[in-house]
């Protein structure tokens, strides 16, 4: 492999050679001279290869472990990841059918499905009162049975009366609530930005404290313009990408 | 100030303290009761107030920091930022524009305007061959006088032979290939993902390593499909969201 690595570092430039390191890495892996599983150099190779200090040679590879472009096995070495799951933000969007058509299979893990109250924030995005009854639903969203989107849904509570955990397995949120409840969806807002993932996410998403991710917030509208669902998700930045095409 | 802040931590709840305290805090300012620019209570007040370890409030804050809700001031306190900067992904953007419809003030700062030749990525971008010649603008996009996002644009150097960084300050880029050059972009496809802030990015972005941002990679084309542009941008987090709206 190290034949492949040809471009050189130049010592001289204002870019950090970690940076320049981390480019070279990741034209490899673009150019397919790596492919996704290949073992890349260790950080002792790269730092005899291209006359770095051992910090320099860490700091590109953790960079790149960070970003999901390299994924790290204990006592085994530093591999190139799959490609990341990319995903549209135009039109409707379905976590499932996007998984599907990527050639993943899609799975929920239902942590908790249980009736809460509304905080002045989450009343406020679903037009209800503080302290309004709600049907909270938080779910691990899987693909090939990795965590990638920690997901929580907040729905008032007298929309879906008597919904049970059992309804929502394996099927979509917004099909049971059409086919048993009626409410269709027709609208969604979405905001998101860019944070850092929290301890308590990193359980669940499998991923370190302070690793990139994405926070998205839905609302998503009836036909006439109620709000009948808020949602709150951590996007694992190290596994998912997201485009839109603008014209 | 203190009578506001009336909801309890609940000291047996699986949810984190100092995510409880984060929850309060951000629901103090969406309210209303605390506005931008308010000092909120020192660590120290929110120490006693809520009966939690130095830690805990210390961590509350600085998570708040980093996500932009709150801002520090060296020797004078915390306190509510302004509200971040909402951009749409939706039609097309130019950040000029957006900034003015918020009542901001935008202006650019040229980082330099030069030849390149293309790296393989960049060549597989833009559809030209490795070492092919380019013109790269690198840009700092501040919001009254805030620089907010990093910019980075490659475009095919015979497309724009002759271009002067003086054609390109105080107007859009697009509007310069257009007027001048007979370029005319309707297409771009954006992709983005969360990353983490660079040293060298924090330097031009005056916001701290390892905070969120957003990698935003534009390539922009020609109606016939014909690639004319590749735009690498560094997007702060802790001043900026996007929304888009499905339907």
């Amino acid at each position: 492999m190290g034949d492949m690595m040809k471009r050189e570092l130049d010592q001289h430039s204002v870019i950090p050679l970690y940076h320049q390191l981390k480019e070279i890495i990741k034209e490899n892996i673009e150019r397919g001279d790596w492919a996704p599983g290949d073992k890349i150099p260790s950080e002792n190779e790269l730092r005899y290869n291209y006359h770095i200090s051992r910090n320099t040679a860490k700091k590109a590879i953790e960079d790149l472990v960070q970003l999901g472009v390299l994924n790290r096995i204990q006592g085994k070495g530093t591999f190139v990841s799959q490609p990341k799951l990319e995903q549209p933000l135009m039109g409707f969007y379905s976590f499932s059918k996007v998984m599907k058509e990527m050639g993943m299979a899609p799975t929920d893990i239902i942590l908790h499905m249980i009736e809460s109250t509304a905080t002045s924030r989450i009343a406020n995005k679903l037009m209800i009162d503080e302290g309004d009854a709600l049907i909270e639903l938080k779910r691990l969203r899987c693909a090939n049975d990795e965590p990638v989107i920690l997901e929580t849904s907040y729905i008032p509570e007298y929309l879906v009366r008597g919904i049970e955990q059992e309804n929502v397995k394996n099927t979509s949120l917004y099909d049971v609530m059409e086919s048993d409840f009626g409410i269709i969806v027709t609208k969604a807002k979405e905001v998101f930005e860019p944070v850092l993932i929290r301890d308590y996410e990193s359980e669940y998403l499998q991923v370190k404290e302070g690793y990139p991710a994405l926070l998205l917030e839905r609302t998503a509208y009836e036909r006439n313009g109620k709000p009948v669902e808020f949602c709150h998700s951590i996007v694992r930045g190290d596994r998912c990408r997201f485009y839109t095409e603008l014209i």
